[in-house]
């Protein structure tokens, strides 16, 4: 167990679950949070966008479940989830709950928290670097510059359902300059023709990244006319971030020493 | 030096400068990466939002300078930041420039990087952990929730000359549920008063949260009608957050139980 001297973490208590966010998939992004608990968990729950190198971290003597869509099998369902969660809390375990990305951020956290705090089970939820953040940024994107901008947004590609979320494009477009979609690959059509239709440029840079932070990532840099057509000779694969404004414009300056 | 094994990180080389984001403040949500970097440098240079406990993870013999606002003393100007930063380099030393959360959250960091670059200094940024995120987190906010909000958006409170950026409030208002204001407090008038007149209720709930993750975090629930009269009667100090939008109402839910 590393230390840390002289800093001093809670108690991993049996019986608590910890929903940590385990970073956009970089190990060496991983919070000494995150670390301290894959140390010290009985248990881990994990989602399939973790990986390999970050479970790693934990001792190989502790059991491990991706509770995510992996090898053909389904995801479970958000009560098989949270059942399991509350059933090891109960039978006495530290349950650590391993999130992509930072739990608040588009992770469901509010709504897999809820039936925990009901059973009475402890929990503590350890924010994380979002993907967000260090996507764009190891793809050479900062999501601002005091040369272009002072907002950026955030936004999940996809509702509950599946669909694009319900968004005033013509406001979102108009007042965020720089704009993070979060699984866009399936929308990225949609996204386009809303962004245009509310006025964005043909000639926006738009910024596509996979696998973002891990040694996977492709990043794909064209502007939101030609976006459909580049993505076609040279697609990407899930999960990915989307990332378009003025911003994609500096990657060549800094694609190469981000990470 | 802990080693994270299995984990590694590359070099850092003499005559280097790694930019690096030191998180909210709580010094647990330091990334691996950032611990590693206050192992190895030879000299750090460090913001005043920079707490002692995270420099306390520094070994003790490292020199440490604050190049921000401290003690009275004004901060650094940017060129001064810079030329340091390149002497030091040009000296042969691992020099570490450590920023207050994440470096291309509002940090300056692509106009601080473009000096070292021309001068040709390897340089490295490292993402971290934004306050924006773990600040409203700790506060018992969540930035999003599949029953409200499909997105939200970062601003800074002030551009480079400290008044209010020029944004279009109506579009900002109307195209993102969820606002989060970093260094608002000298615009918080002018902020709430830009949002009511773009049509945000009187009744939407705000959220300001000083020191945020650190021990000396202070929050204040209010709405934006009421926003002023109750901060005037507890006063929060900088640096602070403001986060507008419907999250908000479920702070006493998870205010507890986050950090």
């Amino acid at each position: 167990m590393q230390k840390f001297s002289p800093l001093s973490f809670p108690e991993f208590n049996k019986g608590a679950v910890w929903m940590v966010g385990a970073g956009p998939g970089d190990p060496k992004l991983l919070t000494l949070y995150a670390y301290y608990a894959l140390q010290r968990a009985d248990i881990i729950l994990y989602d399939s966008l973790i990986g390999a190198d970050c479970l790693a971290l934990a001792p190989d003597s502790t059991p491990k479940y991706c509770v995510g869509k992996r090898g053909g099998q389904p995801s479970w369902s958000q009560d098989r989830i949270n059942q399991t969660l509350i059933d090891h809390a109960q039978a006495g375990k530290a349950v650590l709950r391993l999130k992509g990305g930072d739990p608040f951020v588009f992770g469901r956290s509010v709504e897999e928290a809820r039936p925990l705090l009901k059973a009475n089970i402890p929990l503590k939820i350890i924010p994380a670097v979002s993907a967000g953040i260090a996507g764009s940024a190891y793809a050479g994107v900062p999501l601002s510059s005091a040369e272009t901008n002072q907002s950026f947004s955030f936004i999940s590609a996809h509702d509950a359902s599946g669909s694009l979320p319900a968004l005033n494009w013509p406001a979102l477009s108009a007042g965020s300059p720089v704009l993070v979609f979060y699984m866009p690959l399936k929308q990225k059509a949609a996204i386009r023709h809303a962004l245009l239709d509310a006025g964005r440029p043909e000639n926006e840079g738009v910024c596509f990244v996979s696998h973002a932070t891990t040694a996977q990532q492709k990043a794909l840099y064209t502007t939101l006319g030609a976006c459909l057509d580049d993505f076609a000779k040279a697609p990407l694969t899930s999960p990915a971030l989307m990332i378009v404004g003025p911003t994609v414009m500096v990657h060549d300056t800094f694609v190469n020493i981000v990470g």
